[in-house]
């Protein structure tokens, strides 16, 4: 970062979100892998650890009675029970490499977004899409994972989840994974930009501070 | 732009300002050069052209009964009389770029900004300013143009005018010039993510279009 020099800066809290198969996890890959000064949240969760998996860099691994507690004292920017398992993104955590200066990305589904905003609504809110319903259907095609009617499924939660696109402040279509991570960047480093976000710098220029 | 394939968007109005001598000529030369998807709008005057300047490249020039006409007919998105001369900049020429999908950029002083915003408040308004004001300071004195007492009263007034920066969407701080022009390439790709400004694209991926 090019102002180290000046007030080290709070990094921005980037919510990505989007219908499933839009291929955000591709684009985070992508965009963590050329953006050194991104970090991707890590959740918490009561479900046991999977070989190879590390506590702290896939999951906090957590009991049940301590997730509950941190529901209680409102510690989550949010979480969702799925089947017998709690998973949810800890506060404290996103502040503290915020409060570090860095950027954090925190890659969701939509009902979870929905929970993150209402809670920090000043993190800035990007739904990622497909080109086209033809290309979504293709995708999950390929992945050859899914019979007939779960595509169908699929397809339909998607057509349902895009009119969400409205509750976000950018849409950036994932045509070319290269193009759509490059457009998010673009976004952050805009974001930096915003005479809002930017008063103290001013006074400092002005010799205020 | 990747996107040519669905219906053509309307190019942006980008106009920066910012206080004399923060160098916005020099980052928007920068930012033209590196994007060819931009154009400069051309303004119109009624001073008489200077040896090698091309009619309606440098400027519209037309005569003083004509200007005035298009003052009373509403026809500049902002106008200033200096001295004895009139300059603007026509609407229709801005226009008629942005709907052909170019992104139009409008450098321009304080005053003039305040105009444009008036009649076009859909614009996207970047103030860039020096990093700090002994730079800008070291910056006048380099040139070697300015007296002693000019160069004070040129500083007192960047002082002032660096006041209007919260009233535009960004501020640039121009350290550098290749950096600062890369901030405002990523101020405009941001703002064509927009959700606002991609409802339509939404449809067609729906294919309600």
């Amino acid at each position: 970062m090019e102002n180290n020099f000046y007030i080290k800066e709070k990094g921005l809290l980037i919510v990505i979100s989007g219908p499933s198969g839009a291929g955000k996890g591709t684009v985070c890959k992508e965009l963590l892998s050329k953006y050194p000064n991104l970090a991707v949240s890590v959740s918490a969760t009561t479900r046991d650890p999977r070989p190879g998996e590390v506590e702290g860099k896939n999951y906090y691994f957590i009991t049940k009675e301590n997730f509950l507690d941190m529901i209680g004292n409102d510690e989550f920017l949010e979480y969702a029970k799925v089947y017998d398992n709690y998973y949810g993104t800890p506060s404290q955590s996103v502040i503290d490499m915020m409060d570090e200066g860095i950027d954090v990305i925190l890659e969701i589904d939509i009902q979870g977004a929905a929970q993150v905003r209402s809670n920090y609504p000043e993190g800035i809110y990007i739904f990622v899409v497909p080109p086209s319903f033809s290309e979504l259907r293709k995708r999950i095609t390929e992945r050859g994972t899914e019979s007939e009617e779960q595509l169908n499924k699929r397809m339909n939660c998607a057509y349902d989840e895009i009119r969400n696109a409205k509750n976000y402040s950018y849409i950036v279509i994932n045509d070319e994974v290269h193009v759509a991570a490059d457009k998010i960047a673009s976004i952050i480093t805009a974001e930096k930009c915003r005479s809002n976000r930017l008063e103290s710098k001013i006074d400092e220029i002005i010799g205020r501070s």
